[in-house]
């Protein structure tokens, strides 16, 4: 048995466990193959190139991010093929085209006016989803408002450097679903609105590409008829929420924060620990019963950890400490000192708060936004 | 007239105003003054050795931190009595030992177990506050549990390396009162609870001071009788809370989140903006009526920014993207590629998210956690 590398820990500290992780891409990839799909997966969860590279031994060659930035670190890692799953931001025209420079590029466009404003300060070719909104409200065109579909694509066709690659939407509802069912519907209604759209755009443009998104629909959904492309990304870690929600089981998440105790308070039910806000994000979810929490919490074992301890919630989160709410035997085998793992509620936010990763084989993974996880507390 | 670095700005970006930061520093510098207090700002707000000279530029030379690594970051600057005002993490002895070889250092204790094996490992002397939780039920020992408080005490008296340097509490449910009124009440408890615990521990303890944090409550009590210290940090920057609670004025805000507007929505009365849960943690504030928001919404102008957009607010917030509900007047202003700014919800955390400042002058200022501002995105 390895040994593990909780010693090392003197701050909170994400961990991750590598083995869970290439399962997860394993899953997720022989489902795509099942289903004929492109496989581009999201990579603003981990944003690191360590666990890139388990997706590149898995075969994968395309991939979705959420910035340019992140495109940039990607492409430095060797990767060719990338879409900035973010609608352009024409602020940042001198990036996109150092990245359309040297990588495959696709972008988001969502407003003819987007189009011509980009297509003036291109100078390298690219190609662009068009996205759309099958009812999650964020951001694209509304699926059935067919002329500001055509005027964008319309505005496409007229720029010499801009290309159609598909239809492009992303069902961050689903997230909110409550059950496996809820999620399902979801991602039918996604379909629907998206295969309609492209049904319509095809005589024009036989090329196009149907890309939807979201970890529990790609999880949960069995029927993709019309989908060319999925691009979910929590997956790879997944976390309480997915959890919660049906999406994975319990050994299947990939990350703990591992959070030294330093208080503890038998007779309030409670101990704290150094976890807060800047550590998991304020990411909450809601229980049956109503009561919200901020994470679950595991012991951390010779094999990694263990599952959710029953009746053990972070039930109040300030800017560096977690308040635990859980029972007197789990209270009894605490101290000052001792180490706890934390379940995120939601993987993406927090490893976005610690930037970086200590492997349970004492590696550390590095996160395009940060620094090493020893520098981070 | 100066002209503002707005150009400058590609993706979200934190904006600092010198002057209202300098402003809010002043007046509570001169607050401590009147009441005879010692002013032991807490720096996890601004995290910033640029800020933190703002601070030695108005007299302070007495530091709050809330981690060993936020200490050597400003000890590294010059600052030379810090207070890391987080229960002792018995994990990190080798810093605590580092960082009491080179500065006055006080940190926080709360059980007589942490205090003999914090004595264990200690190779340095320094001063410890006692932790009192005066109804607040985050950290400390119940004020009104002597035997747990005397056992501390003892204990610290035990120890060669350890003084007894005051009492400390920390009342951060005033950032969730309602009025004014309730902010007083909940700092009078504060107050009165630890002012007690300190009479009965005099007569051995004659040294002893007592501290009190809170941006609230330093802001809106008067009657400061028995206090010795008031340690707030959030004024340095105040934000939506400390404003929508009556702490501060809108002109008080020291700190806004330049964001790029990515998509506009007539339709719906909303646009879409590039900065979300990354940029301004998921904080939400509860507006009257019910309805929560992350952040309300300024134009950015030649002096700095507007006063905040009436009925325009995030209402939605993803892990990049923020959804604004406004009115079609404002929406009617605005277009992809432009800038608004966003008032945080609670300023530490969005500073602590974004790790640097873009100052009006053009300037920037760096933040212990992180790297310089542009590298953010």
């Amino acid at each position: 048995m390895a040994t593990m590398p909780y010693d090392a820990v003197r701050t909170p500290t994400m961990l991750l466990n590598p083995a869970v992780c290439r399962n997860n891409i394993r899953r997720m990839a022989e489902k795509a193959r099942a289903h004929d799909l492109i496989f581009r997966p999201h990579f603003k969860t981990h944003q690191s190139r360590v666990v890139g590279r388990m997706f590149r031994d898995a075969g994968v060659e395309r991939i979705t991010v959420s910035s340019l930035r992140m495109a940039a670190y990607f492409a430095d890692d060797g990767w060719k093929d990338i879409t900035v799953a973010f609608p352009v931001n024409l602020r940042e025209i001198d990036a996109i085209n150092a990245l359309a420079a040297r990588v495959r590029l696709q972008l988001l466009v969502e407003s003819a006016d987007t189009v011509r404003r980009l297509c003036e300060g291109l100078r390298h070719d690219l190609d662009v989803y068009v996205k759309i909104d099958a009812g999650y409200g964020r951001t694209g065109i509304a699926h059935d408002n067919r002329t500001a579909i055509d005027a964008v694509c319309e505005e496409i066709a007229r720029c010499p450097r801009l290309r159609l690659h598909g239809l492009l939407a992303h069902a961050g509802d689903s997230y909110h679903a409550a059950t496996p069912e809820e999620v399902r519907n979801v991602f039918e209604r996604t379909r629907a609105g998206l295969t309609a759209v492209a049904a319509a755009l095809r005589p024009r443009h036989p090329e196009l590409i149907v890309s939807v998104g979201d970890t529990p629909g790609c999880t949960l959904a069995e029927d993709f008829t019309g989908v060319d492309e999925i691009r979910p990304g929590n997956f790879v870690f997944y976390d309480v929420m997915q959890l919660e929600l049906g999406a994975c089981a319990a050994e299947d998440i990939a990350v703990v924060l591992a959070a030294p105790v330093v208080a503890v308070h038998p007779a309030r039910g409670e101990f704290v620990i150094y976890g807060g806000g800047v550590h998991l994000s304020k990411e909450q979810h809601g229980r049956a019963g109503g009561e919200t929490h901020f994470g679950r919490v595991v012991l951390l074992t010779d094999e990694g950890w263990s599952p959710p301890l029953p009746d053990t919630h972070i039930v109040r989160l300030s800017q560096e400490h977690g308040v635990v709410r859980s029972t007197p035997e789990i209270i009894d085998l605490l101290h000052p000192g001792a180490l706890v793992g934390i379940l995120p509620v939601h993987s993406c936010l927090a490893a976005a708060c610690m930037r970086g990763y200590l492997m349970l084989d004492g590696s550390e993974a590095d996160h395009c936004a940060g620094q090493p996880y020893t520098t981070q507390s």
